[in-house]
């Protein structure tokens, strides 16, 4: 399609849905975007800007001149107007500001006077909202009145005459409701409000947690200041889970569309913290140096020691750092998840040690040799299951991502403890020295 | 609150959502469980189980008889009902059948001829179908007379005679157009429908893709037959990113309320698979079993190249994965995409060689080593970046998830390449033998 006929290419991609052309512009290389950019031209709406990964945009916006990117931001709502925005430069950012209209342009300043990823950036300001002394009727009628709004919206917010939310309404049952009901006898008062600086996180878990399809945001004095939609929360949840799979495996802000500078610098970082750690386990092997040259056995299974007792960390590090994500591991089961897993490490310990203990012994006709390898490996796998409960949980009451950090400190426990353990047995139980 | 005093606990609880409630008993002991059922009593209705973790609901469901069972889950929607009985054993199944109204027992009957996670499971069968020849008058007129139902609903779907659905409208353009106007000149037509069989994670990702709040679901001969909500979807999407990060770390389907025997069962099948992987590169470090008896500092220094390797590797495999599982990384792009891991892998191998080249080179005072650990250092972490890659990809293409094995494959390459390259390249420079 992108060969030459750019008549043809609009053609067809007039018929897409705004996400089915933002997928194009993430399927083509870099190069090619701006080629596209030019052949769909007025196709590429602010709609298929929100759609679109963001490092794909930031690539596209970099690439339009601000007074477009004003153009494009400013059909949109307000959240997505800040997504586009956010990640520009301050000079282009200003730049587009200062070409949008006023009302737009104070939405979206006050916006990013919230902190990054907080309630107040993924919030809309377009919301409908009436008395409480309004009846369903007068509901009706103020809607119909408003016929210009292009806004979709699933629930009315009521508020009270200092502005502050009493209660929600979904749009069924002001639909089932004769004209003549107060709105306030339909409503429900009781409702989930989002502070404006809560934690895109946190908000995402009170939607999945009662159902929600949309949200109040409320400012310091408990004013309706936004709402927070669902379609913004699927989104949220797809990345941060997303999110916690890369900084586990230390990829950082890991995706396909990241240039290969960036990708670069998040992970060398990480390769160089993990050559840290892989240095103390080289430390303790050298310590050794005498046993291994006594008895090259030493040498041949120490590694197998090091990594079944990584892998079991990095289980129980996964499970528990998923937990703690959704809320679901606190204070109050703590202790019975510690037990819970040291019970499950202890099984599992107990039968790779009697499998590799078995298997050294056979193949090295040294029975005692199997014995100290069954031992570290019980020993490792233990302490890997404790380790991966109480290194994330740990890093989350000191107020860090258990995702980032929990990894470097697992292995670091598990390999030094593995070399250690079959190192210091071998030697202890008088295999060599 | 759980010593004692029901009446007040009830009391206490009775004020909760029914989220809160079902958090209540996630976080008490197994051993508590029933005596916190019977203190709510008749708290604990369906909407509670039905907001439950699934291990903690199985168990509860266990203790109770099918009538109750049946009792809680005729109240809720079919989807609920269904989670609740698609878990249990056959017998009680058919018991908690019987025990139900026939309408909901044949709803309920029907969605279990679904396959496991597939839309029909997801789906609810309670919806809002109006025809096209209603006017906007008609439908609330409709919806008002049909007061006794508390379902709670986004939008309405409309239908040809045959019920094949025709189009969809929110309730908000609805409550904006006057009565008399026709409700198929109100609706969309461009929908997105849901067949019956589609896996809940490609719905999943429609609903992302499109921001859709609820979607039609259809039969293999088109007609309406369910409405998937997003409030499911979220539920969906969390689970299913969470499934990732527990697979790719071997944990399956860990989840911290899962019992002991299942945990090890689990686990401990991963923990044996790669212990074959970790034989494999045992059997290596034992070809050069001469060499590292010759130069010990070959044994202290060989865990590095490996576990390095193994790190860049994991890094690439994240965001692999989770591309593929965000349908990101397709056909089209794949060749650019291991072109750009490539780069990277390349630029982390540098980097990491250089380190690792001067600081072995410097402490024992031999840049012949160095030279070889640099080199070794720099093979594997490009190697580690194809494997990282080729893996998952080959993995989906042979229509497996590459969540679940792709790690055992990449830590048995770069394991081996590792302590491969690492000795090998030892002996061939002359540094040994």
């Amino acid at each position: 399609v992108e060969t030459g006929d750019d008549e043809a290419a609009r053609e067809l991609a007039g018929r897409l849905h705004p996400a089915d052309i933002a997928d194009l512009f993430e399927q083509v290389g870099r190069d090619q975007r701006s080629d596209l950019a030019a052949a769909l031209s007025e196709l590429l709406d602010g709609e298929v800007l929100a759609e679109m990964n963001d490092f794909v945009r930031e690539d596209l916006v970099d690439q339009l001149d601000n007074v477009q990117v004003a153009d494009l931001a400013g059909n949109l709502e307000t959240d997505d107007a800040v997504a586009i925005i956010e990640d520009m430069e301050a000079g282009d950012q200003r730049e587009v500001l200062s070409a949008l209209d006023p009302d737009d342009r104070a939405a979206i300043e006050e916006a990013l006077t919230y902190p990054e990823e907080s309630a107040g950036r993924v919030m809309q300001r377009e919301l409908v909202a009436v008395y409480e002394n309004m009846t369903v009727g007068d509901v009706i009628d103020y809607l119909r009145d408003n016929q210009d709004d292009t806004l979709e919206f699933w629930e009315i917010f009521v508020v009270d005459t200092a502005h502050h939310p009493v209660g929600t309404c979904a749009l069924s049952w002001i639909l089932r409701t004769p004209r003549e009901f107060l709105i306030s006898d339909v409503m429900k008062r009781e409702q989930t409000l989002i502070p404006v600086d809560m934690d895109q996180e946190e908000v995402a878990l009170r939607f999945k947690k009662y159902g929600l399809i949309s949200a109040a945001v409320t400012d310091s004095s408990g004013r309706l200041v936004g709402v927070i939609t669902v379609d913004d929360i699927v989104d949220i949840i797809s990345e941060e889970a997303g999110e916690d799979i890369l900084r586990l495996s230390g990829a950082g802000e890991g995706d396909i569309n990241q240039p290969v500078s960036e990708a670069y610098g998040g992970r060398v970082r990480w390769l160089i913290a993990n050559l840290g750690t892989a240095l103390v386990a080289s430390f303790i092997i050298s310590i050794f140096g005498a046993a291994i040259e006594e008895m090259v056995a030493l040498a041949i299974l120490m590694p197998i020691v090091a990594s079944i007792g990584g892998n079991a960390g990095t289980q129980t590090m996964a499970v528990a750092v998923r937990a703690l994500a959704m809320n679901e591991l606190t204070r109050s089961n703590t202790w019975r998840t510690i037990r819970k897993e040291l019970t499950v490490a202890t099984l599992n310990g107990a039968t790779i040690a009697i499998l590799i203990g078995i298997g050294a012994g056979l193949v090295f006709s040294n029975w005692l040799l199997g014995a100290v390898i069954a031992t570290a490996m019980l020993v490792n796998i233990v302490v890997a299951g404790l380790a991966g409960v109480f290194v994330p949980v740990t890093l989350e009451r000191m107020d860090q991502d258990p995702a980032v950090a929990s990894s470097v400190f697992v292995t670091m426990i598990t390999d030094s403890i593995g070399f250690l353990a079959f190192l210091g047995l071998a030697v202890a139980a008088g295999l060599v020295g």
